[in-house]
């Protein structure tokens, strides 16, 4: 049995800390899914979606984890042997490939070093070079959570505008939404997925598809087998509130308060919080003399802090030795990052205090690790939080 | 806003009323899912729920509903093009065939008038006439949740072993499941698919499929496209407690708490309380000169009871009727049912005084509604809670 | 361990069945009861129990039960050997009574048979005897908890005004407010004492003084020995929205959420409620052919009614007998009635399918006991709930 | 209205941060508190307490702040005109002498600066001067919140005990309880006070009294008016788990759960915890190159770190620029102290990351206030943490 003595810290990126108002809301008696109560919690929270991801476009919200939306983005979209133009981010962008794969689309993966967003120019001259459309859609990873890389939506779209490719544009924003800007509509975005448990501050156990009108066209059109993941069924019940299957009732509930908790503070602030908390978390890494996963200052995710073990040590361990020694979970390396580095969450529900302590956790676990690094990394973070350092931030969002 | 004045009687056939010490237990913050805190917890509930189907095998846990637990029953073990035999029990066996039809299935669907479990004899003679074994699975609803009607899985069984048919049995037990005997590996059940929002006292948010070594070989074996519902990865991640992608931490805390509540009822317990209260209701339904949808005594469920509305008189007034003067929610006629009858769940979490409470609430409101009954159901149904009156009960679940 | 297959029954007359918004309010970090967050909670609560109690004057809120309400009212405004009229409603008078002695009171204890209100006709007699004011105050029980008979502070009241008598008016109404109509103001009462798990739907640990402009002079001049229940200090402290002590704080969540219920409600809406239920319980109890404490309909609470048991059965076997067969607490007869009498409380969070569920408990249990009864009370309550029987409300609470 | 974008960091010295667990054992349905089910739950919670305080003495558990258990033990022991001795070690020390003064008690109050415990060889002067044993009790503060300093009690008794006086030794242990050592029966303790909100861990609203045979004689002869809080009423209903007046049920489930908790963790361990904090705490205001209240090792509280502001700065506007820019509640200077000393709580659920949160927000604060002072407290915190720099620890409870 683990004895908490304290708060426990998850700084994971995601599942998040949930806020004690979106857990108590969850914890209410469920209501009838049939009946006029529920009917206005599920007109509330679909308006509410369509703020969050900013789109007057249908929002789907599936009983699901992050994972089945990816799969509802295809599975509504594409058939098996369509060509499909992803790009190899790190771990996330590599599972929902080999997700693709099961479905047998043709896939070109535009390769990545795991360090860096999608390679834009890559992606603009193989798409640029299709001449005949083959490809049917680009699907991207907005904020790559195994590596703390992002790669900006708009940037793709106007690469696809510039280039006059009609491919679908999709985007896995399910670490991104609700922690960085997230313009499902003025960026044209054709598919957006997303799930509950990061910048939405709920539980897992929802996942979301935004779509604009051109893929849901495609999805009349396309003959792949679905049911559960069909768009049109729950677009159809969803104009009464309803679904077509019984949705998870208390995680709506959850799912009303969080969104109400983002509007409270203001959608621009809580971007804004995440990147001040990310230049913070940087300063702390550099002041540590150790390294960022990203390798350009414009990567930088706002929502999370990569950080490469100095050789000869694991990042597993040390994570091992955070959790017992500060009940601290921190992000484990996914893949090919695999005890080389641990990766420091900031996202959600989540202020200054909390970074410092996430911040000097890290730093006395380094400490009694012995892992070789400078003192220093949390009063970085302070002068960062406290206006006395000026740091970088990283790339607005809407270049 | 709706005022309530005192606890709702949520008294449609699911989801039903969670129990407080389930919604507190889902009410605690969100664990790493990938720590050893999270391990220890996904062990314990896999094998919880082993023990709530009674199998050895692997029990798969999804972040869906009970409708993606279904889709999971079909894309694992079958491909387009399989015979598989249905039994048209309602509404529930219905939605199901047609999502197997969506996966292209060749439906043999036994009809039947939504009045009557399952019809067994023609289940038998298709099967036996299968001499080629087309049939790849005989899919059926054990606790058909539209009409009150069981079909008894063992009875399926012993047709399969008479006929030594090898098809896979399926069975949806997703109101079953927690309120009827269930034995899925004593039955000789295939794939069992289930839901949390019944008699698993959770919210709606959890399927689950239970499987046998034969599903098992089928599913190796089986071509169609599928990543989500998928069984290999789920029992490989779950030997370490784990799950491909994060599953849905806070309701495996619920789920953790329910089954130990059951437990400590103590299952047998369980299912006979269910029986009680099935045979209350019915005893209220009869008194009250009304019809059950239930033809024959042994079709009865324990879980929920559908009462015929006299002619001329339309089902969702009344229930509308009842929700605005008595805040009780009742299960809708579906359908073919529409407007014709209406259901009272008395599955789940609850007590005698809670189904005279339930009761009271239809009395109440045929009176006000001004529909032809008889008072009395009441009390009819308290001589048979007090012993008074001795009901036939349904067939045992075990023949 | 207390297994509970369903939702206990908690028909005591109270503490009350506590809303889940109410628990739910209350189980919320604990705010610095010296900053501005909890400053605006505490402005708010004192304002919302002046709606409550219907004063302008100053409402003092007590991390205490309403037996230390009660010495509140005491040692601020009365001294050792004040000559004081009190009435022997019951339990709770009695309780007070002997409260008061230990404070040295002189008591003038007004007899009654433990069935019916105040003896008014003695209290205006002896008032107008006391020429020469000796009684510095009458105190009467609102609603004796005990036996179920309401004495109308305004009637009182009336004869201070009638006799011209300057004794203060202090009313216990601990199961009154918020359940019955109350005035502090407009009945001119001078002490009001309250508890928070009655009809305020809180769990115990609050206790109230509402006091008027005559009661503070008192005070002011008033000797006796106090410092925890010493009002002058909690007025200042309350100017600021703070306590000179730290106040229950979670327990003040759980009050602002349990008045906005009230309010949504609407309080006239709330004591007509507990009207009808009454009205229901008692044609329960006259079907039974048993016989209520109260013996004047004008006596008869709103809020709970208590039964006699028929001679040679003992009550608390009876309740006991309840318990374990139907999982519902029923309210014990006290002191005289010990035995004698069972208590059904139907008050607070409560509607007219907790009422049935209340009822048909109480009859099963009858059954269930041999206790000689006639079975129909909860048939007879159905025929008042849906208006088929019309029977006598008690008496306006603004004769 | 307050936008929390993560947790409240509430740092006051109490009420402190309540676990999740015991939160949410409150936020349970309120039960009979004349039933079964709670004569269970009072048992055990009175055995609980026992322990807590290490007596096999009655503890009694007020509804009440600890105010009222301060009151509890004037009342029970003490008469007016009773000569007390008691020593001013700050505000907590001078407001129990303000009540004592209430009850007419006659005060010799030895004289304090507020920087320390209490004046033991003052203490042991005047009882040594009392040959004719007017002094009726000795009543010390053991951890004075507003000042963060200790007097050992056990101190007390040993100068007690070598002067061979009878008095009474009261010792308020309100925050010390379950944060220091305790050891009511040990160090011959005759009354101890103690509240729910400090190392207890719980919301405010329950005060306890622990007393010994002694004390419960001297309560026997005692003439004090008294009944809320009288011994011998409550001893003898706690005997059957029941009380006298309705027990504040819903705090009782998280007491429960609060010493499940610290019993879980173990007292020792519970105790060494908070040394460790106190002793970083310390080493983080000693780089500040600020200065504690308390001047000498043996005083430092490991509950609480009060500090003294720079002169030229306020502290209340420090507390308040905190609260604002980092959404942390530190706790203000009392009575003489206004203004001139903010205290830090770390106490009661706490870990180091929260502590170092903690730290960080205070020199965050100071940097954003322009107070001066040298960075590096949160640093000089870290190296007490990870063992790199040993700091004398504050003298052990058990001289």
């Amino acid at each position: 049995m683990t004895v908490h003595t304290g708060r426990h810290f998850l700084q994971i990126p995601g599942p998040t800390n949930v806020p004690d108002r979106v857990l108590r809301a969850m914890d209410m008696p469920t209501l009838d899914h049939r009946g006029p109560e529920f009917a206005e919690l599920g007109m509330h929270v679909l308006a509410a979606m369509q703020r969050v991801f900013r789109t007057k476009q249908p929002v789907m919200i599936y009983p699901s984890s992050g994972t089945g939306a990816w799969e509802a983005a295809i599975v509504n979209t594409l058939s098996p042997g369509d060509k499909v133009l992803m790009a190899e981010t790190g771990q996330f962008a590599t599972l929902w490939r080999n997700l693709a794969e099961r479905f047998k689309l043709d896939i070109d993966f535009v390769p990545g070093d795991w360090r860096h967003g999608a390679d834009l120019a890559e992606i603009e001259k193989r798409l640029a070079a299709d001449k005949a459309h083959a490809i049917k859609a680009v699907m991207i990873v907005h904020n790559e959570t195994s590596t703390g890389c992002v790669t900006y939506p708009l940037d793709v779209r106007k690469i696809l505008d510039r280039v006059s490719h009609p491919a679908l544009l999709m985007v896995d924003t399910v670490s991104g939404l609700g922690s960085l800007e997230y313009e499902h509509d003025a960026w044209g975005i054709d598919v957006s997925v997303a799930g509950s448990q990061k910048g939405l501050m709920l539980p897992p156990g929802l996942g979301f598809n935004a779509v604009s009108e051109k893929a849901l066209e495609a999805s009349k059109a396309n003959q792949s087998f679905r049911s559960y993941w069909d768009w049109q069924e729950i677009i159809a019940a969803n104009k009464l509130g309803s679904w077509p299957y019984t949705p998870a009732t208390n995680l709506l509930y959850a799912l009303k308060e969080a969104v109400a908790m983002l509007e409270e503070e203001g959608l621009d602030n809580v971007f804004a919080r995440h990147k001040r908390h990310g230049a913070a978390a940087r300063a702390a890494v550099k002041a540590w003399g150790l390294e960022t996963v990203p390798v350009e200052a414009q990567d930088h995710s706002p929502a999370l802090t990569a950080v490469l073990m100095p050789e000869g040590h694991d990042a597993d361990a040390f994570r091992k030795l955070v959790l017992e020694n500060f009940d601290m979970s921190l992000g484990t390396g996914l893949n090919k990052w695999k005890g080389k580095i641990f990766r420091i969450g900031h996202i959600g529900h989540f202020n200054d205090l909390m970074l410092m302590g996430t911040l000097a956790g890290v730093e006395m676990g380094l400490a009694v690790a012995k892992v070789p690094h400078r003192a220093g990394g949390v009063m970085a973070a302070m002068d960062v939080l406290t206006g006395k350092s000026v740091v970088p931030m990283q790339k607005a969002a809407v270049a």
